[in-house]
């Protein structure tokens, strides 16, 4: 057996909210995405370097170069999506496409990059009342369930509920109720490309949600789940009869939306 | 029972090469369109009403009126996918998550509009080397395939082949076999909104596809199966406490890409 | 367009308790499966011919004869599974694989027939305990889930929660939220040989839930949706090299588990 | 990080061709068996412990403690599949529904714990007459795909075609197409309990197939995907509101099949 490499891995956070809203900062006070990239380091050790980064950062910090040197990449945004440029986001797409994790947390649900990657409105009903959410294990033989408590328990959250508007997801691995009746898919995958896609919808920003253990050790093990099996860039290309692996690739420019014959 | 409305069923053709390629103005002499528009006529009769536009019709022939008016919508589109411009791709996306149906034919795999709902490139492998095509119906029990050989026998046509970038069908219904060897998912269903979508791999515009009896059956079929169940648009709306069905919705500009709490 | 000939519908009903407990004799004084019955044809009116039969007839009311003039049969059995003859479930299942619709209801998630078809335990944790249920519709464009309110009510139920042992749904229509807490896969489909099968969990014999209007209307959509569109036997055939449609079929007793070469 | 245990793979064999057919003996002196073991064992190393054992064998090799001390047992029987014990095979899918992982080869597809699982009757179209086998990976993020040529390429093998009659899978991986012309569904994943189980569609006995390096990759790949998150036997239990850890589980003999109230 070989020994693996360390997962390189990016949190992307908004960092509006903690900038600028005391209860937010009170619970992050160095932004959500230490929170998150803390959890990550503590339950994967050397398995996993963390790098974070936020939207005020130039290029919002996701240069091609930080994208080719990323495996998984963690999405937290909420009020901001607006504010990502669309060239960034055409930029993270092509490295989902080409082999990168992306796991989108909460109100990426309406990130540009996951609903570019999904294809729909990623709409949902929602409500910010205080609802205890529990989440329910649909399919516990999922690497990403292992460990994790069922139900998985969160005393106070933000509701979430159905119809959201998603592609009927590959693997439905949570489901979420809430106080107040509603139901919801709360953990889900979707490969995309060479990519893997996980959506988890924990946690809202003004909840201490990346502080517990459980939800860590969901995304921990989402990471380990959407790394990369290889990175390669999905390709138009014409092969001729009797050669199934020396295929004539058509100009970047046509590699994506070109034409055939 | 109650007596059920015709389908309104609009066929949009690029309409480029029937115009300029006198093999192709040989096989489809009305256009591509016509040919389809005719096979759909034969064999759903009463139960639909078929218009036709293409390219080059003011808005490509898909005003916001003309969405709302059609049930499902049949692309085919080769060479011209980039003279499509955005915001009608943007008015068929919402006009297929708010219910419409949409049949993509053939090289439509790479039309602004599938790569849109997909959210992956698309891409593939080809040769347009009159291999024969045998398509093998992996899904019995789907409507479309209903009436369909098994397998479906194309004397003749272009190669499409794995790996297709596209995600994981809901369904897939057939599967192709080329002379070279090649295989492709060439019949296969995802759902997006409200709204349903068929991917059905036939035919080049270099090969009387569209005369061929079969696929004229499994066009019908998918029309009838994607004929929309509702009309509506997906919504992000808040829902108070104990309130499951009087939801606020957002403004407009929110509704797609707004912002929860 | 051609006449649709009748759906010929067989509701099987254990008809046990409706004998022995005066509290399910009150809710259902003909049985639940002439509630079903009645519910069924009032929505589907000359669309179907619904018969009923019961655990106590003659082979359980399921000769060969009735099968083979059966569209789709609704199963609702509880406690007296057990009851039900192997070979009997072995004449259903063929039936099935063969093209017959199969909706299973509540407690026949535990039947020998649907646990045959699923190849897991179809275990679960349930409570009787007044709880009021809610199913929400995750697959709006689903034909089984048209005209169904979102969520659809029902006061009291049984509580039914996961992890429930089936096979990750091919299409999954309903999850239902309990007043506990508790989440639910309550309505799923699975395809099976030529048949296709409909698991819809309420409703137990305690509440009238079978004189709901919506949950009527999700067993006649569900009806619709199950109905054949062939019946043929799946077959163990050789096929020659450049013969497709010629099988040398297998003799009938190597149909299902004989050999290949 | 912690130190992984070893998988405990077992290789269950039929073992009768090798015994009485010289053309098999030749190509397998060992068993097809051993041969299989020998492959693992090369690739795994120590991150796996392999046994083998064959239909001979009391209880066909195949007692409750083997079972319990196995991770994932692999499975290859082609003409005997009636010989197996009915009781062994409800042992084996009691211990895949608990967490043992299961790979299906090739003319397991009609062994009876196959069947099971699956519900359906798993037949297909064959022809043994060397034709050419193309593998082609349609999932390529799936971690069974990686380090596996596009296509994997076998000179000459038995065809297996469409339409084979199992349920749609959870993941398809790999699509194979044969000299003939057919295609089959030759790599796909089932989830099943707290089980998984993968079937791969290669080889015939009388093919050196398991002595190809690819084949032997996706077996090896197929093992690790296969490993168990967890061992926990599926149960029915009652659970009080309010209650979500502590359920009240029923009495073995109603642990499957049992009922509830």
């Amino acid at each position: 057996m070989t020994e693996q490499k360390p997962l390189r891995v990016l949190v992307w956070g908004e960092n509006q909210r903690e900038k600028n809203d005391p209860r937010v900062q009170e619970i992050y006070p160095d932004g959500m995405h230490e929170t998150i990239r803390a959890g990550v380091e503590s339950l994967l050790g050397a398995a996993a370097t963390v790098r974070t980064t936020t939207l005020d950062e130039p290029e919002h910090g996701l240069t091609q170069e930080v994208l080719d040197s990323t495996d998984v990449l963690i999405w937290w945004g909420h009020m901001a999506h607006h504010d990502v440029a669309d060239e960034i986001v055409d930029r993270v797409q092509e490295a989902v496409l080409s082999g990168m994790g992306l796991i989108a947390l909460h109100s990426a649900h309406f990130s540009k990059i996951f609903r570019r990657l999904m294809g729909t409105s990623c709409t949902l009903r929602w409500r910010n009342e205080d609802d205890r959410e529990l989440l329910w294990t649909v399919d516990p033989t999922h690497p990403i369930a292992a460990g994790v408590p069922h139900p998985l328990v969160l005393d106070q959250h933000e509701m979430y509920g159905e119809f959201f508007d998603i592609p009927a997801p590959d693997e439905l691995i949570f489901i979420s109720t809430f106080t107040g009746g509603e139901a919801f898919r709360s953990g889900a995958t979707f490969r995309r490309g060479y990519g893997k896609v996980f959506y988890f919808s924990p946690g809202d920003q003004d909840y201490p949600i990346y502080h517990h253990p459980d939800v860590q050790r969901v995304i921990a093990n989402g990471i380990t789940w959407a790394a990369p099996a290889t990175r390669r860039t999905p390709q138009l290309a014409r092969y001729r009869a009797g050669d199934f692996f020396a295929g004539e690739y058509h100009s970047p420019s046509q590699r994506f939306g070109g034409a055939t014959a």
